[in-house]
């Protein structure tokens, strides 16, 4: 399959890079230094992004971030990170992306268990992985042209542990590899409208 | 206590206030026609309500509104009114609302059916219901001042099925004050963190 996979250097990219790169021609889409270049936050490179991959088999969908703050210290603008990437820039991937997405493809969207494992600092991720997860669920239902639509969301990665672990205090990290599974099994398999939770 | 009730004219609104009103001193927020007027779209409006209030010992949000379309037809623009209403708007009242709440209040916010149970053209509805569960069950870890926070998610009201019952096919209506309890629950009882689904 031709897959177009955003967010390919980060943790979780990599790890589904390494997972899937042997079967399908992959195409690795992000900020810096991959073979296409992308700002999800902007419509405009989202659709230029396109443009230049033409027509696919898959996105997957590994990038977006938010902000995080203390409940008390989080205000409208600290919230708009979240929205404006991880929420609307996913979302608008796949919207932008349907004329680009071949007859029985599938998009595989990206959440995070602090949606249901909630940790301090994270209402505003929070927030973005629950949109994610009900958007992929109602949208599946109405994918033209047998197309699917899958989320995933990853505890902390064993490979994230060291750099950002010190905010999910008692989490059981999950292997990088274990988490690429769960995209493999979304573009691989047959199920749509689903939330893989490697917890 | 001291309620203010921000969508107070519309089904839900109407029956939150027959069934709180009796017992409490409710302050009625809306577009038109309430004590006070807001629209939840804009922080200087919702900071505006906020001044004019003054404490409070609960906020209800009865508000807040979604495009519908179906999913191939949805543009990223369609998909704002939902991020703008359902979504910021709700959670904006949170943020700009937790200086005005007094100690051990409550916030009562409101999602909906279509998250779990979805229907045609409900993506973007779907999408900003999912993020309020998620940020409400993650906000209230970090509540300062023993506030609380939980969300409602109603059924198709029977009030409302006449009007738009042909979207809900197949959907069991419940009675108005049936989920005009569960705000009652989250204001009156001592749980957070929930959501309430009317189901």
């Amino acid at each position: 399959m031709k897959i177009l996979l955003v967010g390919a250097s980060g943790t979780i990219g990599s790890n589904v890079h390494d997972s899937l790169s042997k079967n399908h021609e992959i195409t690795r889409a992000g900020r810096n230094g991959a073979d296409v270049q992308v700002d999800i936050m902007d419509e405009a490179s989202i659709r230029n992004m396109y443009e230049q991959t033409g027509s696919v088999d898959a996105v997957i969908n590994a990038s977006g971030s938010a902000g995080f703050a203390p409940l008390p210290e989080l205000t409208p603008e600290k919230n708009e990170t979240a929205i404006n990437s991880k929420l609307k820039g996913q979302i608008n991937l796949v919207l932008l992306g349907l004329p680009y997405m071949n007859d029985g493809g599938s998009f595989t969207l990206t959440s995070g268990i602090m949606m249901d494992d909630p940790i301090p600092q994270g209402s505003s991720a929070a927030m973005a992985n629950g949109a994610i997860r009900s958007f992929v669920k109602s949208a599946a239902i109405e994918m033209p042209r047998g197309i699917r639509i899958n989320s995933v969301s990853p505890n902390l990665l064993q490979e994230s542990a060291e750099r950002i672990g010190h905010l999910f205090a008692g989490f059981e990290p999950v292997p990088g590899g274990k988490v690429a599974r769960a995209y493999q099994k979304s573009v691989e398999g047959m199920q749509t409208g689903e939330s893989y939770e490697v917890y």
